[in-house]
């Protein structure tokens, strides 16, 4: 049937990878590195049932919205990104997650045949916006400075390139974050080729060691900054947010009409009021970072333990997980099979490759699991790799 | 600078016009018939509260949902759509808000040249959606029992006709709603030319007079059906859902997981809850369609008055819009600016336009004002039209 539907969007469609990953999660007796999701323990629900009682006050909370976003919510996210950057960070569009976001710049900033880079291992929810495109994906290389900015030259010479898509803090899957050096570097090469770069950081403030680096953003007016509350609030309330060039908000925002008309005031407010509670916030984010640096220093020193100078790993500093490349030739993907009837899941690196060849890396996520249990899952990945 | 930002997306987006009309709304001393909102007085704040205190007992209503929807969403929607079709409705894929469904329908069904049949005056949101696919969207004329079924055959057959687009119940903004003999037509032609109808429903459950129509969907397997909790329960929780074609559902799933990943547990919990909280529905839904008959008919009455057979008007029946195009070749565009100055607003026709001259019509809301306030704007509208 599906030659019947559309024969671009079948074909641009990446296959369900998200959906086949999370599937594993819910495996009993599976303890599963493979996730990708917040440690529920540590969502705010009473927090977010006082918000909601105070937001449905009003009737404005049930009714439809301004495409933007909620005006109190685009003020205090304007605060907070305003803080970040050292300067104003001008007008906030709300969005349905980040993954909105993503989706909206590509329609709005792509056409067919033109080249976005990503690091390679990528993120897929951003591989997955950009296919639905027909624009032409590449990797680029990432080491434990984050993409390997000098590489970009010499593909900006050959490509018409539009976009530089990074996750620049803790990236998902690759572990590391983006240098201040590179950073600048990159800045400099979109101001002097004219690309769009789409800074995507929902992890920033998750860093429980090592110092806070400036946004891209901070460097250069051809970045589209994006953030969400899915890491720090709570993922369902679906908000994310972008700032940059007004133009380009302007178009995504009309887009946004056509994709869905506006989004929630009820998650927008209960949003609203979370963010600016600084006093809650500060305690909540400290919460999460105190016990997300537990997880990941037991799971990375059990790795080192267990592996040693076999498997090369990503610094734990923040974020949600750590990436793993096996140096002996070890192939991830043919053992995953045995790893789940071992009751441990990761995700084989090959899920992320962009061009790259990563049969022999895999990530795995630190955050719901508890020391102990991520000790448990090392000892039953150390019986399959 | 839209030349350098995409230059299809810009030159496919129609103008902001959903955005635009809901700024007259607020203007302060305006009567507005313009809008297009549900009464926010009887938006069910202390319910949707008492949902929301339940559903956040779990944090599962924090947390990241599955792409087609909360389960629980997923199984209510589909009892009652079955019961609605008087058949098994199949899966349910649960959207943020309909317009979601449009635009991922569009998306996964639509090539570029491609013709989409709208009623015309048609859907602001639908055109929007089917717009940015750079399909070729032809109207159809409606008259009081809708779309002009008896005009598709000459169409279908000189074009490659892949979708067509209707609002069977209480047409927005025509009224009208599509009879059951045209609804069977149109089934059997969908089955004859292997197009795929889009019976956009979000007004059936506000009949207030007249009898049920059985939906298209009921004729035929060709019918992706759309319908959504935002007008009988509330905007604000996005909830929307569709049913029909397994094929058709999967692509759009995929599509969706690249749009927006998954939509909101927290919302999806509570449109669950009050969806399946019977006695409580339909004492909320009595107390709309109580409110909207008085004030339709309050509406309706004072434009007869007041403009008699100079005004042709689609009969009160439900949903919330009433059409009316002038028979003496009164044009509404540009009276609108002295419509306004005047205390009253509405919405021009050309509005609405698809191939039609529609500079003598107009469309009023009736959800918003109180029958006083009703009679009042119809005053205000006298001196000037």
């Amino acid at each position: 049937m599906p030659q019947e539907t559309g024969s671009q969007s079948v074909r641009a469609v990446r296959g369900s990878a998200i959906r086949d990953l999370l599937s594993v999660v819910d495996r009993p007796g599976v303890l599963s590195l493979a996730g990708g999701l917040p440690a529920p323990e540590l969502l705010p629900t009473e927090r977010v049932a006082r918000a909601a009682q105070a937001a449905l006050t009003a009737p404005a909370a049930l009714q439809y919205g301004v495409t933007p976003g909620v005006v109190a919510l685009r003020e205090v996210v304007h605060a907070r990104e305003t803080a970040k950057l050292g300067r104003d960070a001008g007008a906030v569009l709300v969005t349905h997650g980040s993954q909105q976001a993503l989706s909206l710049l590509a329609q709005a900033l792509l056409d067919p045949g033109d080249v976005v880079l990503v690091e390679d291992p990528g993120y897929i929810g951003a591989l997955q916006a950009f296919d639905t495109t027909r624009a032409r994906v590449v990797g680029v290389p990432m080491d434990h400075d984050g993409m390997r900015v000098d590489e970009l030259r010499s593909i900006l010479e050959r490509e018409r390139v539009r976009i530089v898509h990074t996750v620049s803090n803790f990236h998902n899957p690759g572990g590391a974050t983006l240098s201040e050096e590179r950073r600048r570097e990159l800045a400099c090469l979109a101001d002097e080729f004219g690309f769009w770069i789409i800074e995507d950081d929902p992890y920033g403030e998750l860093r429980f060691a090592g110092s806070t680096v400036p946004p891209v953003a901070a460097f250069s007016d051809r970045v589209l900054r994006l953030s969400s509350a899915s890491k720090i609030v709570a993922p369902s309330l679906r908000v994310g947010w972008m700032h940059g060039d007004p133009a380009v908000l302007a178009l995504v925002e009309r887009l946004k009409q056509g994709a869905d008309l506006c989004g929630s005031s009820l998650t927008q407010s209960i949003a609203a009021e979370l963010l600016a509670d600084q006093p809650w916030l500060d305690g909540h984010v400290g919460r999460i970072r105190a016990a997300y640096a537990e997880r990941a220093l037991a799971l990375h020193a059990a790795l080192r333990e267990t592996f040693g100078d076999r498997l090369r790993l990503t610094a734990p500093e923040g974020g949600m997980f750590l990436w793993g490349e096996f140096t002996d030739g070890t192939q991830t993907s043919a053992r995953l099979t045995e790893a789940v009837d071992a009751g441990v899941a990761y995700v084989p690196g090959a899920a992320f490759a962009v061009q790259r060849d990563l049969g022999h890396a895999l990530r795995v996520c630190f955050t719901t699991g508890s020391p102990e249990q991520l000790r448990e899952a090392v000892r039953r990945l150390a019986t399959v790799l």
